[in-house]
């Protein structure tokens, strides 16, 4: 596999991540290369005493496993290179790098010249003051590739934990009629084919949750559960194995999450608030329903610990992980097929 | 002290619960009684072969500590009494029998011939067909009361977590309206009143969750942090040490709770979520704002092993010696002013 990372902000931790993640897998018999800021990543490399050599390259087709002689050796692609490097600061200039170096990084996977992304963080304000509308990952590339409705998910290795979002940054207020109004049988339909797809999970089960406390107490609390959940769980009887609506705290209270591939929760926090209790710093983010694979760690810029060596890489390196994963069953599927 | 249990639906585990925590707790300096069947205890006594001795009471002022030579012996008033009793069955009587228990326990404490309730749990639908209109514990306590919005909160004696929620039992869609026309400056007081007086804190540090995905992001996704939120808290400025709003996932998903004495979620699933995957089976729930004392196991009747020995006792025995030390905290409170 040909892997890249965008560097993410490079006031934030993604620099140092970056290089870190690829000190721990260069060994491996994947190739890696960087797209953003050459001179952010020598910054931080210099300054955290990495042993690891940047490589200018000008083709991302030129990168191929250089391991056994030419071992801590990373190949950089320049998008864009900054006038000055202050970590913690939010600047319009590494904004603008950040989603250049993603919107780059993305093309080279659309060329299949690379075989994953993965992206490190970026700062929704630096983001803003470049200029850019869309200041998230997820909703960036899903209009880079034209895609409506991409889907936010969570995996935690340790605890196989895989959470889905079937809204994701809307105002609480919004979700019930968010709800009311999504397909939610065409929703569940292509999550079950990303689990057979990208984690190679033939029949998955898969669990859904309640709007309501208590998923409503049979109607008691809301009528979402009734009119919306219990309908389309009904309509995928025989052709899902999807089980629910269930009162989410009992739900992962009990630990039932364990019996399930795939927790498809209706709002952000009901599925963020138990994955990043369970998750601590494994937690990997994935976007569901692209061309590409993406994934990315479960965590910000960290500004406040930006350049002084203390960002763990752990997140970063499993969703490297991941997306080698991701793309491997992939490339089974389109063979198979 | 003087303690006092509610059997909760007989058909469930809450007579068994209640005979292991006496069997805990005999020892120690407090004396212990039960209200309810005193037919459905010697029931679940011989079934499940407890070293305990029932002794039927009929003035609770009587109960005082009998142990050394009197150990073993647990004193119940009876105050309704089952045709038959089978365990996992939903029943109107057991319902009726159930509500008759928390009702007369609470008569003793409202009394001060004891000093603490703990109400086993009781099943929302037997209450139902006995025909109860509150089929919920706190909201039948706040009847009782004359009080008309008493706060659910919940106590883990492990992490020493607290969570407290600003509403309880709503249908989501409800709930941005109710936080908007709550009071939650006086809200917040009533809870900072209740952490001195009730657990002994005297300038608790108090966090407050947003209402919103990412607590709105600066206004991003919804309004209400800006517009509610923000205000309150910053009309206790200097008065209160209280905190936030802070975006929930990353609050708990960092371990910041640890620094708070309580955590105030804006709705059921945005407290119980996190509180019931960090409590595991130590959580207790709390009733602040009554005249009484009264906790409760944090979890159901679990008709599905009731009458099998298999209900561990864990969160009603940690309901208990919470319920003791707000009793002594509470009398403090009264001696000192």
């Amino acid at each position: 596999m040909r892997i890249v990372w965008s560097t993410g902000d490079i006031h934030g931790i993604g620099p140092e991540i970056v290089l870190k993640t690829f000190l721990k897998l260069q060994e491996t018999e994947h190739s890696f290369l960087v797209v953003g800021s050459h001179k952010a990543l020598e910054y931080y490399r210099k300054a955290l005493d990495l042993p690891v050599e940047l490589e200018l390259i000008s083709d991302a087709r030129s990168v191929n496993k250089l391991c056994g002689t030419r071992c801590r050796v990373l190949p950089v692609l320049s998008v864009a290179e900054p006038e000055t490097i202050t970590p913690g600061a939010i600047s319009a200039e590494a904004g603008r790098i950040a989603m250049l170096s993603v919107a780059a990084a993305a093309e080279l996977c659309r060329q299949k010249v690379c075989d994953a992304l993965i992206t490190a963080p970026i700062h929704k304000e630096a983001v803003a003051l470049a200029g850019f509308k869309e200041t998230g990952h997820t909703g960036f590339l899903a209009k880079l590739f034209g895609i409506s409705s991409p889907t936010m998910m969570f995996f935690d290795p340790v605890t196989k934990l895989r959470v889905a979002l079937a809204t994701i940054h809307e105002p609480l207020e919004k979700v019930p009629e968010l709800i009311r109004q999504m397909d939610l049988v065409g929703f569940l339909e292509n999550l079950a084919r990303s689990l057979k797809t990208d984690f190679g999970i033939d029949r998955p089960r898969m669990a859904v949750l309640g709007l309501n406390p208590h998923a409503s107490d049979g109607g008691i609390m809301g009528s979402e559960e009734k009119e919306i959940i219990v309908p389309a769980l009904e309509s995928l009887e025989g052709l899902l194995r999807v089980e629910g609506p269930f009162p989410a705290d009992g739900f992962f209270g009990a630990g039932r999450y364990r019996m399930y591939d795939m927790v498809i929760a209706m709002y952000h926090d009901q599925g963020l608030l138990p994955f990043k209790v369970l998750a601590f710093d494994t937690g990997v983010n994935v976007t569901l329903g692209l061309p590409i694979v993406r994934t990315s760690p479960d965590h910000g810029t960290s500004f406040d610990i930006a350049g002084t060596g203390k960002a763990s890489e752990r997140s970063c390196y499993e969703a490297t992980i991941l997306a080698i994963s991701i793309a491997r069953n992939r490339k089974k599927t389109e063979q198979s097929s």
